[in-house]
């Protein structure tokens, strides 16, 4: 490969202690010395953010969005500037810095604040001299000058959103797993590892519940067309191309079975079938930054409807208070929850030149005595809500009925690593 | 007392755990709800920063000071955001503050920075919103927009600086021991603590190895007339007042004996005795940031001189390179170390109007087979190097003749607490 800029990202497990800081060191000394230009993004060192929030939970109930964004950023911080000292043991030049140094910018949402401009004038600089720029994810700073951090998971975002701006050749995420798999190997152990995944499949895969890539992330990498290659921090090898290069007719309709068993499912029975009702109940909810995910409503008959909707349980005990409050501004009969459920879905770019896909599978569950509760489709992508109990059982049927399984892993010999 | 602004620091082992930050917010908002202005200053909790050392130790041998306090700063913020939803969690409105964001600016020797300004602007407009300021201790932001720490110990002097600057009527340092004692209670079991020192004896105590407060903190609340209360946050009993209140005559011509037992000396031997060899040794020590403290240099007799210095240990590896270079290059005979050594020290603001003090002292040492290395003296102070395994037995001989030793606490009843 020609010489290029490289970003790469490396997550908590992959940085959890000084043994692993000086391996993720020698790939990035490897890297800089083969020619590249590259910036590297960490994350807090294993479960250094979880050990912040303990604490912040012992010391107080509600914690401010401010205060805890203050208190979290510290981690990814001390894994950038450890990471670059280890870069100086290896005689590579490197130079750490915060999001706000780098120039994040972000809106005011503490804990959820999103991108609104990557400056990263300090980072062309750095590169300029030839040092590797370490920064420290998850975190940038608000048009108001605050510190922010933009949720779990978001130093991915802060890779391909520097990767973007910077016009990275290709961005690397690295993970404790070895790539994108056709299901969670922990559920289907037939599983096996994607080579290659689109963007548009990828971004299907994590509004599903995928949890290899945040969707922001990739959205960002869509945008800016910068291949993630999503790999291992462990073992080192190649993993899966997540690109915008299109399917060829070899591959396979369907890319994955995704399983999802964070969310939990709110009905409102009984609401009057009138213009407004279904704005007024979700204009709620998102004034409470309640994530609500799947939305069905039914055919109305007697004038009343039932509204049911799927978001993460940890939005449940914000979300109810608001919903019970709309239920009755609305004169709607009564409010029930389910969190005894899973969302399953089928993703795949071949699922639109190839009919019939949803039917299958409704079939297929059928056949398993699997209840199907509600359903939600995409040009690429079926989703339907089943008891948490039959979660198991069922991705292994899809997986086996849409030829997923394998005993091998990749099923084409490996390109050289880059 | 009546209403006023207050800053209150508290310390690491203050600070150390959960517990310690409900306990410390209780403090806090007891002095709020009574009317003051309350701003905040913290250090990292308990063994946070020494936690942080070992890793970076664990990465890289040397490490670049910018790394370093990118790295170091993080435990202060933890600590001010966890105090700060610590009182959120008591109904006390209050917002934590990085150093960077409330203007502490520093020269731009990381490690060691120097405070250059201290502007405020966020905290005064945090007091006008009837918010306690909670902020990050130790730590500034350069006058080239790096992130800068101020040496160990330095969170006392964010809290003197802002007290000075923002006009505090006072300022608690609040620490794990009880207040300012007329010697080390490990080393002199009768030692009691002093209900008053003078802002220049504490000085001086604190340049004779005092750990009680960091010279540079004492000198701003001097610089600035602001008094320090030192007291501890776990009785939270009245503890010493330090002010420039002049003592009276009643009071002891001795404040305390001070012992040190964290210098080594360097003898240069053989020195050629000509103008500018001095000049020449020690700008080569002060171009390395080697602390050097008492100087001694004989009488010259045959054309050459010996001259004796006494520094940190921690900077004996820095300095050993630099001394032999150095006395190379001034045609010196030999260059010996000795860490075998300690500093006593007798400090009182009476000495001023008491002569012979110094030879009191001396005929105590001779009068208990101590042999005397070095002296050096100031108006209130008297310093000599002797042999480690002296110090203990120097120290409780100096505490009781000097009429120091006591069975009680304070000899006049406290004043109630403010």
């Amino acid at each position: 490969m020609s010489v290029g800029l490289i970003v790469q990202k490396y997550g908590g497990t992959s940085v959890a202690d000084p043994d692993r800081i000086k391996a993720v060191a020698e790939n990035i000394a490897i890297t800089k010395r083969r020619g590249h230009d590259v910036i590297v993004v960490v994350s807090a060192m294993g479960k250094a953010t979880d050990n912040l929030i303990a604490l912040a939970d012992s010391v107080s109930r509600s914690q401010s969005g401010r205060e805890m964004d203050m208190l979290l950023t510290t981690g990814e911080r001390q894994t950038a500037a450890l990471t670059t000292m280890a870069l100086h043991e290896r005689g590579i030049d490197a130079i750490s810095f915060t999001g706000s140094q780098v120039g994040i910018i972000t809106d005011t949402a503490h804990r959820k604040a999103k991108i609104v401009e990557v400056k990263g004038d300090r980072v062309r600089a750095a590169l300029g001299e030839g040092q590797v720029a370490v920064i420290a994810g998850f975190q940038g700073v608000s048009t108001d000058k605050e510190i922010t951090t933009m949720g779990r998971g978001a130093s991915d975002l802060t890779a391909s959103a520097l990767a973007g701006a910077m016009g990275a050749d290709t961005c690397e995420i690295y993970t404790d797993v070895t790539g994108v798999f056709t299901a969670d190997p922990r559920i289907v152990p037939r599983a096996r590892r994607l080579r290659t995944v689109h963007f548009d499949e990828m971004l299907e895969m994590a509004g599903a519940g995928s949890k290899v890539l945040a969707m922001r992330s990739v959205e960002f990498a869509r945008n800016h067309d910068v291949p993630l290659h999503v790999r291992s921090a462990f073992t080192w090898e190649q993993g899966t191309l997540v690109s915008n290069e299109e399917p060829s007719v070899e591959d396979p309709i369907i890319s994955g079975v995704v399983t999802d068993m964070t969310e939990a499912k709110v009905t409102v029975l009984g609401v009057p079938d009138r213009p407004g009702i279904s704005a007024a109940l979700f204009e709620a909810l998102a004034d409470h930054n309640v994530n609500v995910d799947m939305i069905v409503q039914n055919t109305s008959t007697d004038g009343t409807t039932d509204i049911s909707f799927t978001m993460p349980m940890a939005d449940m005990a914000a979300s109810e208070e608001v919903v019970r409050r709309v239920a009755d501004e609305i004169d709607a009969r009564d409010v029930t929850h389910d969190d005894a459920i899973g969302k399953l879905s089928l993703v795949g770019a071949g699922m639109k030149s190839s009919p019939g896909i949803a039917a299958k599978m409704f079939r297929i569950l059928a056949d398993d005595q699997v209840n199907i509760q509600m359903i939600s489709t995409s040009t690429i992508r079926v989703s339907v809500i089943i008891p948490s109990v039959d979660m198991e059982r069922a991705a292994r049927a899809l997986h086996m009925a849409f030829g997923l399984d394998s005993e091998s892993d990749y099923a084409a010999p490996l390109p050289e690593r880059k």
